[in-house]
């Protein structure tokens, strides 16, 4: 018999309270569920975004955290893809409608009804889902990964969002041997992206406001890294790119951004400011360019992710903190000093 | 021996004269050249752009016109591909560098260092090209298209502009049986794209300011007719198309049109508004949506629109008119009062 069980979390109880030590409640363990000991969690710029209301009113307590890396403890009966002791991650979703077009053509991450995000959803059996600042979660097999033995799982934990984000449209546009790709902006994001693309093949710019991380950008695999703030990046690279992937969620120059890519190139989004970005549409028009955005990446592609990251030896940069310097930590994210991302390390709880 | 030859137009003497009689030179016929009679010539809105100046600065004497539809008269020494009376069109270019990856791929609409446009442009050999409202022009023949026996030529020349511009895009993005498509606006250009769509056997719907049209839509093939100024239309067509075209030059809103877009599926628009559109991002990642432009098409392309036009009984809705009218009909199309195009009879130059 199971039953609900009390969990050490990190959270926010308002929008503008710091986040401090809470208790939480974890559903029973369902018949097709998977209860993870949550040993490391990464932190990501969204966290914030959501924990302060920037995205919508939620609910609190807001338990942020959709970077998580753990062990299997317990299984439901029906459970056939995990057992106990089996190394696991979860992502940004924990459950979808299974029944919309998306979902059958297994794209829940786009499902039409809208996915069950790991932290402030309604679960279809109508619980509020807390994220992965926490020392264990309950999730439906279908949305847990399996970790590669190859992959720390400290280092593997920020695969679970900044990876998938930037492998899955790096996939989905071909990025690959003889393709000219540009990384804008060299985060927790666009650091993952490096990596992916420069094993996938393809030829790595790094668009950068500075030069100041320009060393580990080329360390990371970049072949080329220039900085957006000088106007000749712009002449040099004209109609360079196949495919840019922006993660910067800030407003940018998308005039600029948009003639650097090659005809039937595209300009993707991965991060998503505010207020609309205002796109000169000739700069689409004559070149037949695309901007496009993409989200997450489904769990099947989460999982190819995993396993491609595992054969070619990439993880996210990290830097492991305990439970107490998360407040901290935000506070880091917000100025962009991490390389890359910050991990918790969730035994601190 | 070939000589330069002095032709009959209607043009500007400055953005803010009216149109009225000049007289101007073509070039002598060059070997790869083809003199050809201009028997129709449509009107584009980007005719009233160029000549007003609004797409900035350009040589005066301005003559424009790119929906051109007439007969061989001439052919220079090494051309092969046209004869004295062939029926031919000429559209939007009539050169391009050939040279670049685009112009050796059979892109040259997309030419990099730009191709030589039918009016306004400095050709390779130095001259202003001027366009079709003219009574001949002197073209290369890579640049001229063969019009079926099946079209007439007044009907056809708009085929020249409006007719590619959304042809090309529905190729591209592959609109067809099964695929949901929507075209935004019905004016010269909406109600090509509609003739098209069906004939590509989509499920077409027009998307327009009002329903004032909706019986023309129809009886043009439209299967659905929505008005836009209705906030049901957009709870109603949510999530529906694979594919919009957005025929509209104005300010539209962006994030509601997205959202009528599927997943993975693509927003194009063929106008180019002068003001950049702002775009929502999140209306693109949430749905891996693209936003797209797409200028006019190949001359490979254009050739293969003309003959499906002929082979599926498609041409342009026109009303005729005398070269003594184009002034009025220049502000019946800022009025957007026509159905659809007008064209001139050239032999009333």
């Amino acid at each position: 018999m199971t039953v609900i069980t009390k969990a050490k979390a990190v959270g926010a109880l308002s929008p503008t309270a710091a986040l401090g030590p809470l208790e939480i409640e974890r559903r029973a363990l369902g018949p097709d569920d998977v209860r993870i000991d949550i040993k490391f969690c990464g932190i990501c710029h969204s966290d914030i975004h959501f924990a302060r209301g920037e995205w919508g009113e939620i609910p609190y307590p807001a338990v942020p955290g959709h970077e998580i890396a753990g062990v299997v403890a317990e299984v439901g009966s029906d459970v056939t893809k995990f057992a106990v002791g089996d190394r696991v991650g979860v992502g940004c979703m924990v459950n979808s409608c299974r029944e919309c077009e998306n979902c059958q053509a297994g794209n829940e991450q786009y499902c039409i009804p809208g996915n069950t995000q790991t932290y402030g959803s309604i679960d279809r059996d109508g619980t509020v889902t807390y994220g992965g600042y926490s020392d264990h979660v309950v999730v439906n097999e279908d949305f847990v990964l399996r970790i590669p033995d190859e992959l720390p799982l400290d280092q593997a934990a920020p695969l679970l969002c900044a990876g998938i984000t930037t492998f899955s449209p790096l996939r989905h546009w071909e990025a690959g041997p003889d393709k000219q790709v540009a990384v804008v902006g060299l985060g927790g994001l666009g650091h993952m992206a490096v990596k992916f693309a420069k094993a996938m093949g393809a030829e790595v710019t790094v668009l950068s406001q500075s030069l100041r991380k320009q060393q580990d950008g080329l360390r990371l695999g970049a072949d080329h890294y220039y900085a957006t703030s000088d106007e000749a990046t712009f002449e040099t690279l004209v109609h360079r790119f196949h495919l840019i992937i922006n993660t910067v969620s800030a407003q940018v120059d998308m005039g600029a951004l948009l003639s650097l890519v090659k005809t039937d190139g595209a300009l993707v989004n991965v991060g998503a400011p505010g207020e609309p970005l205002p796109v000169p549409v000739f700069s689409l028009l004559l070149q037949r360019r695309s901007f496009a955005g993409s989200g997450i990446g489904s769990i099947a592609e989460t999982q190819e992710m995993l396993d491609f990251s595992a054969q070619h030896g990439i993880a996210a940069e990290i830097e492991v903190i305990s439970a107490g310097q998360v407040n901290e930590a935000w506070e880091r994210v917000l100025n962009s000093d991490v390389r890359y991302r910050f991990v918790i390390d969730n035994s601190t709880l």
